[in-house]
């Protein structure tokens, strides 16, 4: 239980369920005097909205945020901030046939082993609405994060199903990622990469792909060992994101087949600077920043639902027939680009008001 | 800071340095009433030492276990049980030369960045010795969760540089891992691996490998989302161990690929029971244990110490060349077999805990 | 930072300022499938609610709960539960004397150095509106606790000034305690407090008190050694409310007068089990529940806002001279008593969920 | 369970049992850089040490510290700290008659009722011993805070049994506490006190007693509202002291009788800085340092272990008789003064980083 909250001086702490009151989360630990406005915070909440595109499902959600406490003159207080976006009023009755099943690859089945039964509107607690308070509370970690150490958060898409974008993650820009709908800087690869989704939606069906996750300007020293690594600390927020099956850093799964002369990372002096000459690593070395930017990749497996008929069970153990009613992404990827940030701009922030607690 | 525990029920906090006065953990929340000896404990031990084989490093240390508090008469008492292994007796004048240079991959730089000075005898605190003391914790854990439940743990190596064992999870074990000394099932891929390590050691060089982690008979209800996710917590516990650099739950990265209708795991009932036909998702849906077999890839690269020379730079910001002279690991694999199980074994003996809290 | 948690596995985060949005709690943890409506809750805050009675302050606030979250067909589903309150509209210029004052004993000065500036309608963070959010989250704790082992919370006012109340804490009924508008179960000193009271409020001055608190039929066996002992989670627990300047359980500061041999709790057999004759430790021993009525007494200094004039200064370090405006209590000893069976009921909670994790 | 931990960023986790191998801490989060040596923290575990007057008991224990991990060449490193101190060889045979005795007021029997059995060698983890782990951990605080901020921590005894000393905390000074076997700065009352103590121990007996604490140089804003206010978590610390039963911050149970307008403290310009002219609050208004000095009092309930024959029961449930073999402290106050310093050192150590990673 209590597994709702991530960070230790930066705290999030979520709640809702994407068909209750509301969803949202309490923030605490956020250092005062942060200007910001909810329309900042709004903006980063519309790269993650459902409808914003053909290629994302034209569901209408109200993401609308509101802050309710720890704000005062345009300024976060140091005392916590809640965020809330409303739920729309909406018809049970479209959940209805949800109510016995069990969907192939959703978590009806285990949240009712885990909690003997299930709000089965919608998702329930396991929507992917949820994130959106991830994401709200994200976009004030990267506001303080630019504002004191000009660290950026650039995730874009590099994988949809079989197609593989070629990109120099130290050369993308923020611009270049909102170019195109589906997130991915490599235009060729983007064409393709949306005809592809386009093709499964017909099909009824889904596809996942890999983002490829991106932080520059982190300084060296961040990081908690031997537990709290930055590694650990990313790979723990990244799959705890709904569809993500697989964390990478540096040259990841790949790396393994490397000698270590191959792989190993020589320091030089650049600039005058203590450098690495390659950054095979991926920005840390024993799980603590080395001042080089921190890259990284994460899976999405394609979405559980799919308007595709499936066979399943439903609670009275019997065997059914399941067909998906509602509206969904074909393909979950430009929408969670802002949730890759979001998550990184937790784990660097709580990491940097930590390394202050001990080196002020 | 505070970064070296793990777990929120069942939780460890090491300590310890190579060449400090020792190494070790205090589990606090263990269970009360537990049956173990110190030779079990040593068992799991003896898997991780170095020296256990000609793949692995001839270099001796004092691994020998000793519990020094919350044991009474052969049993846990329910107190904070201290497990200790004194370091041996050592010249630190083998490790002057280690004492200026920034040694490439490895967390020398790093570690000085964020505290300003380190103990450079050894790795200090970044050496993988500090890992006895989860092989300790996670040896308590397993033996619980056997009595109680049956819960196996049984990882091997799945791959060596570039070669792929080919192996069925669910047919392995523990006397298969046990089989030959890299802990490779396919006895045919085992022998190559081994044949690489040989060549790639006498290169003076190092190479990678994966190890696939396996869980059985795990209860369907344990995990607490949204954050504190099976797989979220499995990533974090993976990714902090010395050179991991990657974990995928079920079809993780190769998963991206496939469409929903291929990857979805249709419920049906067998043997009276809600079970999935496939388990592409590794074991999990919503972060909540399915009772499938929970299958997990970790990623590791090859280890930073090699003999052969390298160029670098050191503190006074000159560069120099360096190569190993102490005795090293071409492969850690083998050796981290025993490392995955624990940490696993110490994920799944929190949550079962945490569940228990809420379910009694 | 990231004060605002309270409980390990029953744990709530609260939020909001006197006249910001609303105040709240996020409530993690709770388990699955109590029964429970917003009435009930609303019934524990009413005990708390301003403008009760003719001794309270007669200010109006909106103290009407809304649960948002973690709730469906009326029962708890174990996700987070939102429960939250909505401000009444006010006007600011209410509170603009407040803007640059230093009100003597109040939180304004230190606010202002430990965040740099602060949010001046009411007292901000500081503002004892906070506390609906524990009544809220201590009304679920309560029914649980009820349901499921009788625990029941009595707790009363004891003493008012000089007025010390003559009560058996062993016989006292929740009827008891509603008896009157001073929440006393001593009819005669009740009488002497409201007059008592009423006295100082015509003076345009405050006056503090105790409340006795009282946990009857919590088991043996709950607690944490050596730091999470019951009475250190209670003292804390209480220390945190508004105004409470001592905590003393069993004989408290009263008992270190006596000898050893005087104080000492003797074991005997009554009823088939093992009970003490006397409960001079106030139901723990080693810090862990003996099965005896838990009893504890807290202190409330006189409120800090008095109407008569008091001397100050403000922000620009200029002397100056206050009297509060508003309407406040003249003693916070009636609202208080559901305020200290609601954090009483949060620490018990606590303790069953983790006394439930280690010995299932 | 896990409730072997205190402090968030500078966290100690202590072990060990009265009779087993040995008691101590780690200590996680402590900034690195510091020098310290064994004999500076020696010196504060001597003033805890049994046997060290005739009001002590004569009892010898190992108290003899040793450092293990975390530190190097002289300073601490950041990572974690082993403090250990080796319990002595003993003859189990002397504890036999108390394997199956519950004596009155200690924790025999609730031990059982939680952990099922018990390490009935002297009182196993519920032994004061354990608190010397606290004493050591505390001396690193007190040390890193006399330098960064002159904080000092001079708590002293204030009252044994009915005999209250006369004494300006404003006013004492380290020296006067040492100046006398049981730390109390007013001569006359310490003469009478003593005398008592030689009473009580010749009578078998017991008696209790109060500690004033005194924290001075503490900077205004530290403390984290609502829950980890700075007296809710000194409440905390010193009521998991074993034998306390009491807190008190300021006027504490006196003030209740106190009329508002005498009881606050009205801020005054003094030396140019904001300053308060009475200090009834203790040094915290809304839980957060006002910079004035932090004054608190802590009640010790008489020793349970007394020479007396007394009354009880076995866990057979036979009423048995029993008298104290041992040798034991009439009175803990003397040894317990730098307990009370040590608990004090880690809540303003832990809020002083938590304050530093806000603020920065």
């Amino acid at each position: 239980m209590a597994g709702n909250s991530f960070g230790q001086l930066f705290r999030i702490t979520t709640f809702g369920e994407s068909h209750g009151g509301a969803v949202g989360a309490v923030l605490d630990g956020c250092p005062p005097g942060l200007e910001i406005t909810e329309e900042e915070i709004q903006k980063e909440l519309d790269r993650r909205k459902p409808g914003q595109s053909k290629i994302t499902t034209p569901r209408k959600e109200a993401d609308r945020i509101k802050i309710l406490s720890g704000y005062f003159e345009g300024k976060t207080t140091g005392t916590p901030i809640l965020m809330i976006a409303y739920n729309k009023e909406f018809e049970s009755d479209d959940y209805l046939e949800l109510k016995e099943a069990y969907r192939p690859s959703h978590a009806d089945f285990t949240y009712e082993a885990k909690y003997g039964f299930r709000d089965w509107r919608g998702s329930g607690r396991a929507s992917a609405r949820e994130t959106l308070a991830r994401v709200a509370a994200g976009a004030i970690a990267k506001k303080y994060l630019k504002e004191k150490l000009h660290i950026e958060f650039i995730s874009y898409v590099d994988q949809v199903g079989n197609i593989q974008a070629d990109i120099d993650y130290n050369a993308v820009t923020a611009n270049d990622v909102e170019s195109n709908i589906i997130r991915c800087p490599d235009q060729k690869a983007a064409k393709k990469m949306i005809e592809l989704i386009e093709k499964v939606k017909a099909e009824g069906d889904s596809v996942g792909g890999v983002i490829q996750g991106v932080i520059r300007n982190v300084p060296a020293g961040l990081g908690e060992p031997v537990f709290d690594k930055i590694p650990a600390d990313l790979a723990k927020a990244m799959m705890s994101i709904n569809a993500v099956k697989g964390f990478e850093i540096g040259t990841g799964f790949r790396g393994v087949a490397l000698r270590g002369s191959e792989h190993n990372d020589p320091f030089h002096i650049k600039g005058g600077r203590i450098r690495t000459k390659t950054n095979n690593a991926g920005g840390t070395y024993g799980g603590i920043t080395s001042g080089e930017t921190i890259h990284f990749r994460v899976a999405f497996k394609p979405v559980s639902t799919i308007k595709r008929e499936q066979k399943t069970v439903n609670r009275k153990k019997e065997e059914i027939t399941l067909s998906a009613a509602g509206r969904h992404d074909p393909c979950v990827l430009p929408r969670a680009v802002p949730i890759v940030d979001a998550m990184g701009a937790l784990v660097i922030m709580d990491h940097y008001l930590r390394h202050r607690a001990q080196n002020s």
